[in-house]
């Protein structure tokens, strides 16, 4: 008889397996020329060090017992078991760390909408190197890393982590409207977003207005200027950061559009300050992000900055298929 | 904090990294040469797919209810996995179907005792060519991957699984003597097998001197002569098909010693006639193993003879240290 495998897992046959190792062999090599060098971890991890770094990811974990009676957790990620890495094997080792890897991750999805429980990852972390310079450099090797998969015309989108939470603060908006309005910004669900403020009744109809307009606006840095009339102090000063961040970008040969997007805000809960995506229009999906976490490492117990990117491979691989790239 | 990682599990530093994706780009171009194509089975999958193919390799799988309530395992190895795409994929495919794969494996074993949690393996599958030929196949592709990584002195074994069990049953032994005294060939407990033996009181002391002698007789086709002496009709139909094999593996072009193991019993239960080990002296451990599993497929629907072998990574650097050939 046929036996199924579980819903959000694959096989994969050769023709495409040789398809997945020829973009494993192009991101290795582009991490490596750049001094990124690939190290790797346990598929498992304690399920409390995933729970150290990130509620969240820690919440999305397939986790069993083991014969000791431990918790352990298969890893939602690369980032969270580098930051435990390195902060275990390079403590003695001069910062920054430029680290690079290529594994699978997984998530306790709902395989129904298509979700992958096994998904492959590829990213670099570069660990040690703070502020728009580190943004930058991670940045710049994003651009060169799709263009060696072939994903030229793939877009880099750059957010900061601050902007939300901040202009919804300075407006008078309480902890629970901002965290409600959150995840349906995370979702992408701007009616839901607007419905949230208004029933909140803490925020002004300007306010609101301002808001709901912020979170639409994407692209160069005429929206930077657009988005200064926005709000007080403390959106002020994430506009700022965002604007010192684009600014280090353009400095960098990167080839390809880098697009300001004031409504990106990302479901993993370590990211603070800059957040990346890369979308492609063949996929119609985000095919890669990552950003700055400069409090990730901390709670490992050293205190460095960190940026880092994700591919995500299984739709790298789609968007090669769309764009005839393989 | 320095979070510590599950014990048998690992972090591979660049350095190691670089070596063991030079392992894996050394043993994929020589099976892909030889005309094995690589693919990728999920890390999890149903656990009835393993108790299926295998009872003892359910049992020391990581296991785990998913959100819908079904029972997932990690998977224990490749060949069971790799069993069952190609009855589902391959089945309207003209046989035979040579496959390979660098994956890694995973079982709740004893940490304590140094054994790995999470392991790398790399190997094929040759699915529907029959017997001897088979097997030489397999065998020669073997000797060809150990030259591949730089172990020209690994030494290759060749059993037969039906051997100690068909002596037993000629010298008149219960299944539950031959059950336990399996257990303890498995683990090379010479010692333990003699008592069981003694102590079920259902051999003669001619057919015990026998049974102990025999599982102690490795080397050249002499060994073959040697136990031509022993058992009965079962024993002479099991040792017929090792000779077959060997002879068979003899008009290959098989660049190492393969030693005749009439004591080699594996501890995995879908093998049927021939087994392999590979032994490396450095290591002082088996390095990788195989055999002939012609039930297999059938539990999965398709009824093809099979063969392949598997190498553990992490030992197979290991030799490699240990003989300086990085």
């Amino acid at each position: 008889m046929i036996r199924p495998i579980p819903p959000g897992t694959r096989d994969v046959l050769p023709d495409e397996m040789r398809e997945l190792r020829a973009i494993q062999s192009a991101l290795l090599g582009t991490f490596d020329a750049a001094g990124f060098s690939e190290v790797r971890t346990p598929t498992l991890e304690y399920a409390d060090a995933l729970e150290l770094a990130d509620r969240s990811s820690a919440d999305s974990a397939y986790r069993f017992f083991d014969e000791r009676g431990e918790m352990l957790a298969l890893r939602t990620d690369m980032t969270i078991p580098i930051a435990r890495l390195v902060a275990d094997r390079f403590r003695d080792v001069d910062p920054p760390h430029r680290l690079s890897y290529f594994a699978n991750a997984y998530r306790a999805v709902t395989p129904q909408r298509g979700e992958l429980r096994e998904f492959g990852q590829a990213g670099v972390e570069l660990i040690g190197v703070p502020g728009p310079e580190g943004t930058a450099e991670v940045l710049e090797l994003l651009d060169r890393s799709l263009t060696a998969v072939g994903l030229s015309e793939s877009v880099i989108g750059l957010g900061e982590d601050g902007l939300w939470t901040s202009l919804l603060q300075d407006a008078g908006a309480g902890p629970e409207t901002i965290e409600q309005s959150s995840e349906l910004l995370v979702s992408h669900d701007l009616v839901g977003v607007e419905r949230t403020l208004t029933e909140s009744d803490e925020l002004s109809p300007e306010a609101i207005t301002e808001a709901t307009r912020m979170i639409q606006l994407r692209g160069g840095p005429e929206v930077l200027a657009e988005a200064r009339e926005f709000g007080g102090e403390g959106f002020a000063a994430a506009l700022d950061s965002l604007t010192a961040n684009y600014e280090s970008i353009s400095g960098r040969s990167i080839g390809r559009k880098v697009l300001i997007d004031l409504g990106m805000l990302r479901e993993i809960g370590y990211y603070s300050g800059s957040t990346i995506e890369v979308y492609d229009e063949a996929v119609g999906d985000v095919i890669g992000g990552g950003g700055r976490y400069d409090d990730l490492m901390n709670r490992f117990g050293l205190d460095l900055p960190a940026a880092g990117f994700t591919l995500y491979i299984e739709r790298i691989h789609k968007a090669q298929l769309e764009r005839g790239n393989v």
